[in-house]
């Protein structure tokens, strides 16, 4: 099984207009993923982009729950309109992914997973797991979730990234950005990084000042990092530019352009 | 804790054009719950109607997957696109429940439930819980479903009700129809029954013709009623006309007007 995160920038421009979304590279990266589907296994995790980030800022879901029951209406509320907004991405990937034979299925990340300050601590697998065996594309997605500390929060594409691989082993997990890789400094302006190994990354994240917590809403490369370290106990781990043909590809047959973590 | 089912006959009309909504009366019927919460929790299952049934029944979602590879192609495709539709719908009522200020949210049934050939044998409800004490309310909805027998099934509103009854012991399950209640022959020909002992059921099915499967896709009235045989162990169960205005708060105060099984 190999498990692709197709990251909220490189299929929509958060600074764009509302739940603005880039078909043509959605439908190419399906192609790319198509030419290896049935003979490997995929699971797809997508973030929010332009989509899920209006409501979820709006109403401070990440603070969760605030302890005033009227307030707290306007929460519950942003909570579930971030959710819909989600499910509408979802649905693109969806309709895209069937128009290129790929079996894809919609598993909702909220109505399995729960965390405690956004970190995964119990999850439900056992329908993904199935509708692998089953030969269908699970597509799951960054989204809300009940928070057993706060009320609500936000679950990242990248934590689901982390657990999944922990909990189901794929051959390797690739995560879609929309610069080249990992760089030794600022994207595009450090040195791209092409291998990297495990015992390297705690260097790396001083190096790249992630020592604080990444300003991103979703943690950003810092958090992608931490949770890459976690991962390559688990699972060979890339980093490629999904906005450029061929890359996917190249990652899944293993001789690609981009980071890979081992 | 009071449990609604919204049949898919009260919100859509099964014979009309593709995913037809009734958006009055489900804003009357929100008003109704509206009228109890938060003194009261709910939660809603809503069926299909003419969402879901389209894909459904083209792929012949109900005989499972073929064993033939191309065939069943077609048929995970027509799976995932019966999801699609229903949320669909969902995304339909969770606009109208938050527009009467009912925090509704949805969750999944495919991603929650496994069936045996329809028949659930595996649900993770722990995020339906989590979601009742924060004063969500959370909806599901009839869904395929993976089934461990053969792929794929259909996994109905009125399993979900069974399943829920046994597992969370609401004060009420309400099942809002198109008809006044259960009557004892035909729906508008026969006579109402407005009190019914769980005692007197199995006499009643016989009276029905009950004893072969329905013919409707997902049971019909002769289903509801062995379900609610079964729900009246743990719960009072009402049949009420969900096209009424009042009906619905009547069963919820339990005065109403229809037919109460205890």
């Amino acid at each position: 099984m190999i498990l692709i995160k197709i990251g909220g920038s490189v299929f929509s421009n958060k600074a764009g207009e509302a739940e603005n979304f880039d078909t043509e590279t959605v439908r190419r990266i399906a192609g790319e993923i198509a030419e290896f589907y049935p003979n490997e296994e995929f699971i797809v995790v997508h973030g929010g982009g332009s989509f899920g980030h209006y409501h979820a800022s709006e109403h401070a879901i990440r603070d969760g729950l605030s302890g005033n029951w009227e307030a707290d209406q306007g929460k519950r509320r942003g909570f579930s309109l971030t959710h819909q907004s989600m499910l509408r991405a979802n649905a693109r990937f969806i309709d895209i992914f069937l128009s290129q034979n790929l079996p894809a299925f919609s598993v909702s990340t909220s109505s399995i997973f729960l965390t405690e300050r956004g970190e995964i601590i119990y999850a439900d697998i056992e329908v993904i797991e199935r509708l692998l065996e089953l030969d269908f594309v699970p597509i799951l997605f960054g989204d809300v979730a009940v928070d057993v500390a706060q009320g609500i929060d936000i679950l990242s594409g990248d934590q689901i990234m982390a657990y999944l691989t922990k909990m189901l082993r794929p051959k390797k997990a690739v995560f879609l950005m929309d610069v080249d890789g990992i760089y030794d400094g600022k994207p595009g302006e450090g040195t791209l990084i092409q291998e990297l190994a495990r015992d390297e990354v705690p260097s790396l994240l001083d190096r790249l000042n992630c020592t604080a917590s990444g300003t991103d809403v979703t943690g950003g490369i810092c958090n992608k990092l931490r949770k890459a370290y976690e991962m390559a106990n688990y699972s060979e781990v890339w980093f490629v530019n999904g906005k450029i043909p061929g890359r996917l590809a190249g990652a899944i047959r293993g001789d690609g352009f981009g980071t890979r973590l081992r």
